[in-house]
């Protein structure tokens, strides 16, 4: 079996006011911490604004880092219009910045992200922080939106093993 | 009087599917039609391939046009929650490009585009495109997302020309 080559994942958990990063490393089985934070907006600027605060922000993440893949949680849709279209413009950036940057960017529901890291579908957002501590003992994290994004970076490890693992078999 | 340097005004008309942009300029009481034209992304595309073709898109009109200012069209927030999250990601991008380029940024709701195209609140489509017609006898738009763009741009010539009168008597 060849060495695997270390892959970089970048998560984010969008938000206009808060959007959470995390870079993890995988390798075959092992999993590593790279780094997490959170890129914010100025409430006190336009939109237009914000949106460049975020964008400079995550470009600045991933031009550092320099992940090999990213992963982005898919919102939560929710009934209030009005949040759902400032979710929906941050979430545009965060989707844009690694796809400029030429990497592929998986897209998770937050059921997914909750099964991959807890072992089942729902679960709160204490119990994800808890199992992000289990799985990455090296983790550390500056807010609830960093944590979310490394459970989201770690949700995309096991969705491209097996994709991995499917290819590999599919090669034989 | 000074005699007033042209304005380059973008307006753009966010969308996922189809991005209208137009390009006016402004000096003193003239106005003149610039060039306008559809930004569209391949819908068999994933979603943040999507996002990056229209802010290539986006970002080629600005490079070649080289506007002062840009406005785009504040949402309809409708209730379909799926279709509100899809045209804030395409509005994050279309806020995002011209401030990138440094424009300042204005938001305008349809209602008050119409107002400035059509003199009142209220109208349909056709109203709009025949006023921009009459307005700029010599505008094209291959879509009516383009000639949706040339009305938002032609609103924020209205809106700066107060907003730069009250500047210049509050100067005297």
């Amino acid at each position: 079996m060849l060495q695997e080559t270390p892959i970089r994942i970048i998560g984010i958990d969008p938000g206009l006011r808060r959007t959470g990063w995390g870079v993890v490393e995988t390798q075959g089985n092992s999993l590593r911490f790279v780094a997490s934070g959170t890129v914010t907006s100025d409430a006190k600027l336009d939109l237009a604004s914000r949106l460049k605060q975020l964008y400079d922000g995550l470009s600045q993440i991933v031009h550092s880092f320099r992940p090999d893949e990213a992963a982005v949680e898919q919102t939560f849709v929710n009934k209030d219009a009005v949040a759902t279209l400032k979710l929906g413009q941050a979430r545009g950036i965060a989707l844009l910045v690694p796809s400029l940057a030429g990497l592929p960017v998986a897209e998770y529901a937050p059921n997914a992200v909750k099964k991959a890291v807890i072992g089942v579908g729902h679960g709160d957002k204490k119990q994800i922080h808890m199992m992000v501590k289990v799985l990455l003992p090296k983790a550390t994290f500056d807010t609830d939106d960093a944590a979310d994004a490394i459970a989201i970076a770690i949700c995309h490890t096991h969705h491209r093993q097996s994709a991995h693992s499917r290819a590999a078999l599919a090669g034989l």
